[in-house]
């Protein structure tokens, strides 16, 4: 088994989204999208569907019975954390009274030990506890992440207050000594040690870990184990977690374990989950992941079969698994400062999860093929609709992945154009302009202005997709030791003065993927992928064209075009397929925005013979 | 056997490199050092070894004994047209009036019925065409183009003369009803045809085509067939040229015919020579070269020897192969209007055959291996000294390449910054400004400034190392039909005026070559070129490094820093070998130019799993 040392930890910091004021042309826009459309349009079906009454009705300010199903609490309390994120960008009045209006809701349908959970109220009352499959520390994990964000967003208690009530009702019902559990969908592992975080109490991580431990010794309860060909491992209960080999079950829940787990080592200086993180990342990358990053394949458990199993057409790959993706790969990036976690952020944010949503904001997918016939399409809203919740608070959060403070100054772990402004160990105030049109280019200006010059290191991620760049620091080429380039990261330790500027420009030629010869659907075929940018080609494009009936040769040229009239302004891929007639790539993100019809990521190869092998 | 058609050929026109002025960093540098130290050195050296001398001695103004090899006679005719080129740029009084004395010298030594060769009328003047390696032809070709040079640069007719009268005396001597002669160093045929431009006699290309026609019939004679081991196939001799299907025999002779059966087909219009050239350009390109652009492995031979035998150690890739492989495809590009002929031109441009001459221009290497132990240096001159005097023509006149004429417009086949002008075939005069700092830049600004605006075709060439690039033509995307892209070019069609402009950015990242698998020395092992420049590592740049001891990930990211400093301006690459030490690689053409030490340009690769093969 890996044994993984303190002394490869790196324990950077984050520094918040609020920090950080993102200027550019690619996610600026969808986040006053997200906040004209897609936040009112996830209250207003949690309103339509009940899922807000259900708080009245729990706490007897409405008559009625409890409707839809016993985790649909948790999607108040997502999109709630999604407004107190937009809050935070923006202070908005209407925005903020309706939110107050529903964390009252929230706060009568408390019951008088802290217990929350509407299901078990309206419904089973005497029932709770007995079914590790009822969400009901999912639920409440998310009531946690929503009430840090609120009262970080407006300073008011109220939900913080509700959540730490429910914290301390589970603290005292379970723990070492007191009743055995473990939670089929994790979430509050995560949630808890945020909780920490806003607190300081130290019981509220204590927990958290505690009910990691729990897994894998036979405590889980209920109904999931009627269905025995799921077992154990669906819900991350067949092993210790510290034993973990390899990726199982349900993908959001695992990937939401990891990230507790990844939680619990930055809080607790315990590296016993070290090797399991690390073992269990490689073989989710390596072998289970797609190219989009989209992760479990099957809808069977909305989760993780046999490596290697990656089927296109029939991929399920959750919007939600996208998004839990970079929450883990972005704590394992700070834990370790290695820029291969920062590479699956990225991956992440610009195909598997940010396909999840239509360019209008109001449509969403649960589901991501990287291949459709055309019977595949957006919706408004699910019966379980996590998805839609999670990315209502994801993308307002997005400014986050962008920086981190490091022992000795500053990691760049993503490129988009904005200003921040941090505060390195050593005290000294910095401000950060970052100038850039990424995704589209690969050139990148970095000004750093300290409010006091000095020596620090500013490490600038070279993404795992490029193989080539050029830096300079302050005009000049970097070159020799200061320019050590390690776990991803190239490293500019120099005297810095305000305005001294990073130039980075990293080689972002389009890329012809072949995939593991190991994963059977890709055998023959070829994805394109520009920078972090995988491309899809679809039928609006090519009404002539069959499902499956183009070929793409390897060789052939591609030219680059962005379009903003395309799409809401994509560069796109254009070149002759192995027949010499003209196509189209767009970015997968995008895929089905237009008149339906079919999608493929990966394209049949047109064998050709050449000079040299590229 | 392939049959091509008139209706696949072009026939652009050549755009003479007296229209096109080189303002780059790359080229004009170098044009300087061409002028200034290597067509003076070349001229002492042919002083010095008595060269010059012989034509002294066989006109009778100088007593003495032929000196030297029968075919020295040559590299006095090359210089000239160096120094002719070289006037053509900038007019020089004390080069020209050192010319006219050593053209009087020339003129001394034509014999009264216009034979010229020093060597027999000195040595052995019963002999003369009794052996067809003799060369006497050879030198002759040499004069002729020296001769058509100097006229164009001077208008001085007197050298232009004495090529007449010995190509008269050819004519005269040789030919359909008379004797028959196949000479056993090509040259003499391109450059008949050449005569046959400067003066519209069309009795001189007839006789080039019927000397190319002579080949293969057994009509060769001489010394030659008493080297068994070379046979007929070693001068060409051995099938009719219009049957070629193999390269064969010593490579500068091989190219050589193939540039004349070009021309041939340019002044004739006769489409009898396409097959074969377009079968032994497969076979030479496809097979027999380096990725240098060398051709001709064997020292033996001076030649080819199996397909795919490509040794990088014992490389011979003589200087003047690299050059003549620029004399040919150049021919080619203008005939078929393809880009993959100018790639070759390109390659050779930017490696096999710049890498002949020093950084500061006074050495030469004749042979020019891939890997090199540390024993192999350049020097000032050689007893067979025809690879410095090909460089002095060579150089001063490469702006010939970089556009040409179309029917419907112009061709963009190389990149190189500077101004032009040229006569549309419509008669428009259109200015052009080329801006780019190519080869260390993908990023080419065209200004076209037509003399009347109107609608043509402006083709620019998509080099076959780039795989993805941009291209806006007046600011806007160009796409559509308006941008088709047919045998590697792209051709945008639209109306022009004064100062349009086509922006055209190639991705140009660092790519990782990998030799066809039937090339043994090359397996497991990796080159890297950026753009057209191949690279190498050198032992100057590692002193504690062992030959051969280096290894190298295909996925190592690597730091692309362009260095003034270094090597007369190159852009170098450096990162991190299989063992995590830090390397540099400089380009190959720049090698033997510091302290000396080996030079490699396969490495052997590192195996390393990835996550997605690229």
């Amino acid at each position: 088994m890996t044994t993984v040392q303190q002394s490869e930890l790196r324990n950077w910091h984050e520094v918040p989204f609020t920090r950080v004021k993102m200027t550019d042309m690619f996610w600026r826009p969808r986040l006053e999208i997200l906040k004209k459309v897609t936040l009112p349009a996830c209250l207003a079906k949690c309103e339509e569907t009940g899922r807000i009454d259900n708080f009245a009705k729990a706490g007897g300010l409405l008559e009625g019975e409890f409707e839809g199903i016993y985790f649909n609490d948790s999607d108040v309390y997502k999109v709630l954390e999604g407004v107190a994120y937009s809050l935070m960008l923006e202070r908005d009045a209407a925005l903020e009274g309706e939110a107050d209006r529903i964390i009252e809701l929230i706060a009568a349908a408390q019951e008088p030990d802290g217990y929350l959970t509407t299901y078990y109220t309206l419904v089973a009352p005497e029932s709770k506890w007995s079914d590790m499959e009822k969400h009901e520390m999912y639920n409440g994990g998310h009531l946690i992440e929503a009430a840090v964000a609120y009262y970080e967003a407006t300073g008011k208690r109220q939900l913080l207050d509700v959540a730490c009530r429910l914290a301390d009702h589970y603290d005292r019902t379970f723990g070492p000594g007191k009743r055995h559990w473990v939670e089929g969908h994790e979430e509050i592992e995560l949630a808890l040690i945020k909780l920490y975080r806003a607190t300081g109490e130290d019981r509220y991580w204590r927990l958290a870990y505690w009910l990691m431990e729990e897994r894998g010794h036979g405590h889980g309860v209920g109904a999931i184990w009627e269905k025995p060909e799921w077992g154990p491992a669906y819900c991350q209960d067949d092993v210790p977690v510290r034993e973990i080999e390899q990726v199982t079950g349900h993908a959001v829940r695992a990937m939401y374990l990891y990230s507790g787990m990844a939680d619990a080592v930055h809080v607790s200086g315990d590296t016993a989950y070290l090797g399991a993180l690390q073992r269990v990342w490689s073989h989710t990358v390596e072998r289970n992941m797609y190219v989009t990053g989209g992760i479990g394949p099957s809808h069977h458990n909305e989760g993780f079969t046999e490596d290697f199993d990656l089927p296109n057409e029939s991929a399920y790959c959750e919007t939600c698994a996208a998004i839990a993706m970079v929450f883990w790969n972005h704590r394992m990036n700070l834990l370790f400062g290695d820029g291969k976690y920062a590479d699956v952020v990225e991956r992440e944010m610009y195909n598997g999860a940010l396909a999840g949503i239509s360019l209008k904001g109001d449509r969403f997918f649960y589901v991501n093929p990287l291949a459709s016939k055309g019977d595949h399409h957006r919706v408004p809203w699910f019966d379980t609709s996590c998805c839609p919740t999670n990315l209502a608070r994801f993308l307002p959060s997005i400014g986050q992945y962008v920086y981190a403070r490091t022992a000795a100054g500053i990691a760049v772990n993503q490129y988009i154009q904005g200003e921040a402004e941090l505060t390195l160990e050593n005290g000294t105030a910095v401000q950060l302009k970052q100038r850039t049109s990424f995704p589209w280019s690969g050139t990148v200006e970095l000004e750093v202005s300290p409010e006091t010059s000095g020596v620090f290191t500013v490490q600038m991620r070279v993404p795992g997709w490029c193989r080539s760049y050029r830096v300079q620091a302050g005009g000049e080429w970097v070159s020799g030791v200061e320019a050590l380039e390690e776990r991803g990261y190239l490293s500019i330790e120099r005297h810095w003065s305000k305005g001294d500027t990073v130039l980075l420009e990293l080689d972002m030629p389009v890329e012809r993927i072949r995939a593991r010869e190991e994963v059977q659907a890709n055998v023959g075929r070829i994805a394109l992928q520009r920078g972090p940018v995988v491309y899809c080609i679809e039928q609006a494009d090519h009404p002539g064209l069959s499902y499956d009936e183009m070929t793409l040769s390897a060789y052939g040229k591609l030219r680059v075009e962005h379009r903003e009239d395309l799409l809401g302004g994509v560069t796109a891929l254009q070149g002759t397929d192995g027949n010499g007639k003209p196509y189209r790539f767009v970015p997968y993100y995008a895929w089905d925005n237009r008149e339906p019809g079919f999608m493929q990521v990966w394209i049949r190869e047109k064998e050709e013979e050449r000079l040299y092998k590229y």
